[in-house]
């Protein structure tokens, strides 16, 4: 599957972070067209290189449903969202999955 | 589930990087007790923030079996072998998953 990834950087306010993320953003992101599930993952520690706060693993069917999702005006309202709490903390990427289990 | 996050940044040669990580490197980390499963993404595309090639999430039952992992034997041998090529490349965290399905 594809997804699109978002690493979040500690935010100085950690309790005003989690409130925006998960009360305004979140339910924003869930309306982006063809985003099957949203994986969240809270790091607990550093043990080697950057630190970071949270991840948002975001699941689509492929990458041309990640690519339409990416460009969709849901997508554009959350990202808008995004920069009202988390500029600058944020982290993008695209990636696929392959499972080695 | 408690994970363990490895993030590697864009290696030098990445023909050389993936036959060690999944020739030498990933057996190893196959060995380490209380491993349920890895889960690898190769990051395809930056949008924003740092650039990663890729990442291995490692899953174990709750945050004491990742402790007891990371303390074994196996596991420092997996270290041992990545520093033989990823020095310097890779971040690693704790983290705890949280579907939000």
């Amino acid at each position: 599957m594809s997804k699109l990834i978002a690493l979040y950087k500690q935010p100085a306010d950690p309790a005003a972070f989690d409130q925006a993320y998960f009360k305004t953003h979140m339910p924003l992101i869930e309306r982006v067209p063809g985003i099957r599930k949203s994986v969240i993952t809270r790091f607990t520690r550093t043990l080697q290189g950057e630190g970071y706060y949270l991840m948002n693993e975001m699941y689509f069917d492929d990458r041309e449903a990640l690519k339409a999702g990416i460009k969709s005006p849901e997508m554009a309202a959350a990202g808008e969202n995004l920069n009202t709490f988390a500029a600058g903390l944020v982290t993008l990427l695209f990636g696929e999955e392959e499972s080695n289990a």
